[in-house]
């Protein structure tokens, strides 16, 4: 899978229940040291699990060696990274350089296609919006930020937390000039001051092509055993010039080894580990049923697009590899989710943990209530789903501006805390603008969008439903869409202008048809909108108190859930049983040309001539990919792989199938990460992409 | 997965509800030809199904194209082969020829080990007990079985059968002087008289080594992708001459190609697709799980015994191999029953079968009470499982022989029809024979072979059960295990001699431990082995009945289940959906080499030298094993995969897991026939052990 998108691990799940902690388990070290595996291994720098690195892999790390691989690692847009030699050299993902690489290609060459090696430092051009964050220190303001909680009100005392979180923020910023951002831990249970060093030069020194650090592709996506160098190279400049980087992580060329343990430096993206049944119950009953519909008809639609052209292909092949991505993801936790086992499991650790909160009064008193109140938000948000779901905005770009030209002047005419979360948020400024910028949009890929909407709403809204009559009027959704869309001015900058100029009774007079459907639709989007938005915030602060209930039960040994910031996480490498036989720890070069082989070199598997050509001086037995128990989730994309000596021997990328369901609970009998390994990239720098400049600044580094 | 164990498919499953049979699928020419899928495809040439393989591949073979593989095809000792060259090669899996490459090792060569090539003619050794059985002709003999069945008993009704099949068994082979065997298909619905002609002089010719036969070992048995060159060529002779074939398979060096339709011509074993639903979950709940729990202690004490020494594991390499193959088999077996959703499938066509019968008042009277008695009966088998199973002799040769030892006075006393079945069979002379036969035990492996018997007696039968406290005497299975075969005589042929001898009065009189423990269950377990044998007749009666009721209700187009009789099976050259990715439709010996080096040259996975030493000279790019949609099982093992003209492109040797249910109902979404590809054979055979002599026999004979 691709780690990217949001898709991650923390805390949670099956406690032992005091009948299971029997005498032989607390004779278990690594159970003394207070390690309950489900809650995963994905620790914060500032609460290392040292007693239980030392009994499950004899490991105590000094203090030096956890700054060492903190100050290595850096944070890009969406992904992990880490410096790898001391001129700021720089290794993540392929797929997390994508839009630099793509940035950096010319109208001659694709470097997605053909990839790219810069043969000198001159020839390293800058990937535009390339951002790289160091953590510098982290430090606990949980009790600044409840000090300046006074309130009775939920959402009063929401204001206050979020005000004071932003003067936190606001203050270190001043005064330090660093990225200051305070995280939210266990729900609210806990708060932590990060501040990073930004990096904001950052240039591209070598890439491999698209097939083959995607190689498989769609189908491979997700699994193992993987064949792909899903790795690219930065730099760090400071003014001007290479970072002389004072902490990086040395190449061990030989990389990663059977049975070994490793640990995974980078910023899991998000888990629901801490989540109740009920929410997972709304997420396996309600979301993820809806999101896989939208998904599958978006699909569709996009390949029904691309079947008009090459050009549309080409133009639509990113969404569609989203969309696929994303599908393969939410089966995967969906599976989890409908999973007897592992819902048994929660079902286990949830019961405990209210046995734990009930056997004391103050703290049943505190928190006992807090599973029933979110029980009830989420009943209350399943009762109207579908109707908060599909009568309202979505799919077309001209639909969704129609509704926001619609929604505008009330939702401007109103108290802030009136409004609806996204406007709030943004404030009526930000849609202004964005209705008021320039922007070409092709109405036939409209059309299909409108009719991916109109679909959906007629699948899931009643036959009488005012809205599915009002946009449909008899119509299929097709011919719906392509009315609507046909008659509507929308997409031309003067009628949009004229609306939001015009205000409420321009709005009111238009006879433009998106927007007398949007009429139609924005009384009941905003009821449900605001209706949802309450639910939330019961679901939320009830959720905060439940973060503060698991240190009451459970004390402050375990992991939060992901938070997209820097963890740790320990594991081994290990293979695993894999349908009805076993999957190796580590792949080959051999294996590599071997799919390419069996699948006749057709795409996905074809492989690029540079590759075909090397084939003779490769060292096939050489490892390409292999895995680990280590724990991670999206946004650890392009996390380094680091060994007892602090040494990278290899670059995390995916998980396997096995994995996804450990967004809610971590397992890891069967589930993996997937990662490159530096045998394999040193193996290609040199005999493939004649990369000597970039293979040897690594080995020297490393030596020095 | 080997397929010598049975583990076989055929008849019923799925049939569609008349509701189903809607105008669309009626339009359907395959659905027109009479197919049902879940039947599986496991032919008799006697009604080769022409309409559906004209439907589904535009194939509609002569009758001499049926003629020619069948006499192609030959049936050796529990697998299947074929003819391959004019001069009567013989093609099959390394693992059906085992036993004949065991027995021309020397002492000082282990041919299993190095593998072996027959540089010339007179260089190829015979093999012993080796026979080959070429079907000639099958005749319907269902008439004359009927005509023969006059009584209205059950038990003489069943013997009236089997006197006339023997009559009619008895008279071919006298008439014709060829192996003749009357068969029963469809539960006895329909009888057919084969007749073989059997080659009696097969020689060795080439063998691979087999740890490139059976690459994987038993981590990827059953399973795939595969890279094993499971293949063993034999010869044919006839009058110390190799034969000179009229009819043979040509070769096919370029094999099997993706998409190709392919026919495997061989035996399959057994398969339970016309079990009753109430047949299956005796299956699921009483007999596998015994079956389970048994190999498992098995495995262990096994195991045990091999970490002793090397020369113990080595000898009981064999018995942890059959044993680990057999457990593989049942789990996977077993999985199918538990599946709901296959389950579910077979009672929707149970019901409908039912209702069919039900409609028609002749057909409800001849048949209608089959399904309830067979229920009944298997209820009343389910009630006393445990005390049959473990109130018995079993485990240790000991405890067996001082069984037969207390029974054989009592059984030999009575009339036949009144005996124990196995006593019936085989007849009470036989059993003092065996008795009487000098035989080196190893008291060491009767001792843990006592103790896992005496482990699963007392985990499963009650405390105060009267067999599990005159064997334990409240010590510890092994404490008794080590009395017990300390202190009998019975490994001395003195002693079982005396007993023999003495016959009922010795017996009572004797007071060696063994002996004393058999008399306490001789009782019980003649009680229970009667009461089963007077349910299984009630059971394989009505049974028969079902078989009848079938053709009643769908005609006779159906394929009966497997009897290791001569078949053909039509599937299609296809990966399948596998883990989240796909598999492809063959594997290459660069995988092949990829998995070795992937588990660091480790056993299972370890080469013999002789091919890393050929890496250099290889295509590695060139298929080794390949997928099809064919319908196999056990007893398919060796069966040439045949394209359109009638010429060999692979050998089967195995199932993927996914096939493993099969054996109850067929699908083929996701389950595989695993076969050797032709393009292996031909590249290993030259370029690997320089046997040009068998790859020129094979060209030049294939443009003859």
């Amino acid at each position: 899978m691709r780690l990217t998108p949001l898709y991650c691990l923390a805390l949670f799940a099956l406690v032992l229940t005091p009948l299971s902690l029997s005498a032989q388990e607390a004779k278990d070290p690594i159970a003394e040291s207070g390690f309950v595996k489900e809650f995963g291994t994905m620790w914060t720098f500032d609460a290392p699990p040292l007693a239980y690195w030392k009994a499950a892999y004899d490991f105590a790390p000094e203090r030096a060696w956890l700054d060492h691989v903190r100050l290595s690692a850096v944070r890009i847009p969406g992904c992990s990274a880490s410096v790898v030699s001391d001129q700021g050299l720089v290794m993540t993902n392929h797929h997390c350089a994508r839009s630099c690489i793509t940035a950096v290609s010319t109208d001659d060459v694709n470097y997605q296609a053909t990839g790219f090696v810069a043969a000198r430092e001159e020839d390293e051009p800058r990937c535009p919006g390339m951002t790289a964050d160091q953590l510098q220190s982290i430090e606990d303001v949980t009790a600044k930020v409840r000090q300046a909680v006074t309130a009775r009100a939920t959402e009063e005392r929401v204001a206050q937390r979020d005000a004071a979180i932003q003067t936190i923020q606001d203050e270190c910023a001043a005064s330090t000039g660093l990225i200051c951002q305070v995280v939210t831990f266990y729900q609210g249970g806990m708060y932590s001051l990060y501040r990073y060093k930004r990096f904001q030069d950052l240039r591209l020194v070598m890439a491999p092509e698209e097939e083959i650090s995607f190689f498989g592709g769609d189908p491979d996506n997700f699994t193992y055993p993987r064949y792909d160098l899903d790795v690219t190279f930065l730099r760090i400049y400071e003014n001007g010039r290479p970072l002389l980087a004072e902490h990086f992580l040395r190449w061990n060329a030989k990389g990663a080894t059977e049975g070994e343990v490793v640990f995974v430096v980078g910023n899991p993206g998000s888990t629901g580990r801490m989540l109740t049944l009920a929410q997972m119950e709304y997420l396996r009953d309600v979301q993820y049923p809806h999101q896989l519909a939208q998904i599958a008809a978006l699909i569709r639609a996009y390949r029904a697009l691309s079947e008009q052209s090459p050009a549309a292909a080409r133009q639509y092949e990113n969404n569609i590899f989203s969309l696929e991505n994303a599908q393969k993801a939410i089966r995967g936790y969906h599976s989890g989710l409908t999973d007897v086992d592992l819902m048994a499991r929660k079902k286990r650790f949830e019961d405990d943990f209210r046995a734990r909160i009930r056997a004391d009064r103050q703290l049943q008193s505190n928190y006992g209530r807090a599973w029933d109140a979110i029980a009830r938000a989420q009943a209350e948000l399943t009762s109207f789903a579908t109707e908060a779901r599909y009568q309202a905005f979505g799919g077309s770009t001209l639909f969704i501006m129609a509704g926001n030209l619609v929604l505008l002047p009330e939702q401007a005419a109103m108290p802030n805390d009136r409004r609806l979360p996204q406007f709030q948020e943004d404030g009526p400024d930000r849609f202004r603008s964005q209705l008021l910028r320039n922007r070409e949009l092709d109405l036939g890929v409209e059309t299909a969008m409108l009719t991916v909407q109109l679909s959906l709403m007629q699948e899931h809204l009643p036959a009488g439903d005012p809205v599915l009559r009002a946009a449909l009027q008899g119509q299929s959704p097709e011919e719906a869409a392509k009315r609507l869309i046909g008659g509507t001015k929308l997409h031309t900058l003067e009628a949009r202008e004229a609306l939001v100029e015009g205000g409420a009774a321009a709005v009111q007079a238009s006879d433009d048809p998106l927007i007398v459907l949007a009429r139609v639709i924005a009384p009941l989007m905003t009821r449900h909108g605001m209706r949802q938005a309450r639910l939330n915030t019961t679901i939320s602060a009830n959720a905060e108190l439940m973060g503060q209930a698991i240190f009451a039960a459970y004390g402050k040994a375990l992991p939060p859930d992901a938070t997209f910031t820097l963890r740790i996480s320990d594991g081994v490498v290990k293979g695993f049983p894999m349908n009805g036989t076993i999957a190796p720890y580590r792949t080959s070069f051999y294996g590599l040309f071997g799919r390419n082989a069996e699948f006749d070199d057709q795409p996905p598997f074809h492989l690029p001539d540079r590759w075909k050509m090397a084939v003779g001086r490769l060292d096939l037995a050489t490892p390409v990919d292999f895995v680990s128990t280590a724990d991670i989730i999206g946004g650890n994309s392009g996390s380094p792989l680091v060994n007892r000596k602090g040494e990278v021997v290899g670059v995390a990328f995916d998980g396997n199938i096995e994995m996804l369901p450990n967004r809610f609970i971590f397992t890891d009998e069967v589930s993996r990460t997937v990662s490159v390994h530096t045998a394999a990239i040193t193996e290609a720098l040199k005999k493939v992409y004649g990369a000597e400049r970039i293979a040897e600044e690594l080995e020297r580094a490393a030596i020095r």
